[in-house]
């Protein structure tokens, strides 16, 4: 039998000098590319979110439109904001993105994971995950938590996160 | 067959002046009783806690000690931060505890709610419920969220919150 060690398809880079690499993307920022082939990805929490360029990849993903000036609020408000590109000197695009709220103490909550449906499936997703707990750790976070849509359960599950420890729920409650 | 109408058992108290109810509690202060009960309980989002009294609350619900300053930074990085005494002109005494965090614009998640047993099934955790969803409306939050223990997921089904919408489930993951 034979596993797939799945990490083995994600390699660092050494295509952009960290120069160039801090330059576009800031001092934070995580450069990776799978195994044979070209394109660079780059996850950055310092790279300003052009917040059209953001709608749109929510769009891709199918979540409905929620107004930019909320938007820009909830991301002032949130701990961590993290972007994930498509390298290229001139125009990175977009392709991933997540943002954390929490008291940046106890407790951090990960919200709005999205990988634009042409990527997905390379491991992006992962890498964006482990971006983000990398950082919470650094700042000192022990329990990282986030609400898994159904069909993205198993993605979590197979990263080590728990499943509902104790039994427990979650409870959603929509102003009416 | 008879339905018991929960909220009945409380109600609004005039027995405090709201001159004295605001200078002990601070102005969005809110108290009630139970019908024929002398025990009068208020909620109150701007009367500053004790974290002496706060740790020990926590403890009558069995929650593991967390360093004091670690409670206060967090307290500090919560958007609600709720303490429900039960009132007494001199000595008013903590018995119940919840707080948010949040992006404050699009999203709330409620952690750390908790009564003290003695005063447990008096309708305490509703009214405090209420109160928190009532502030959190007021600044414009439209989803609210939490991760119910097994023990009090039948509690929030109870008050009309949505459990596992679309068969989400909660993902915690903690940093090794």
């Amino acid at each position: 039998m034979i596993f797939r060690n799945q990490s083995s398809s994600i390699k660092k880079t050494n295509v952009i000098s960290k120069d160039e690499l801090y330059k576009i993307y800031g001092l934070n920022s995580y450069e990776f590319t799978q195994k044979n082939k070209e394109e660079i990805f780059v996850c950055s929490k310092d790279k300003e979110l052009d917040l059209i360029e953001l709608d749109q990849l929510l769009q891709t993903v199918g979540w409905s439109r929620r107004p930019i000036r909320r938007v820009k609020r909830a991301l002032d408000f949130s701990i961590l904001v993290v972007g994930l590109w498509k390298y290229d000197k001139k125009f990175p695009r977009l392709v991933g993105f997540a943002r954390c709220t929490g008291d940046g103490v106890l407790e951090a909550t990960v919200w709005d994971v999205a990988v634009n449906p042409v990527y997905q499936g390379l491991g992006l997703g992962k890498e964006l995950m482990k971006y983000i707990l990398k950082e919470l750790k650094n700042i000192g976070i022990s329990k990282v938590t986030l609400f898994a849509d159904a069909d993205v359960v198993a993605f979590y599950k197979r990263q080590g996160w728990t499943l509902e420890p104790k039994g427990s729920k979650c409870a959603f409650w929509y102003a009416s």
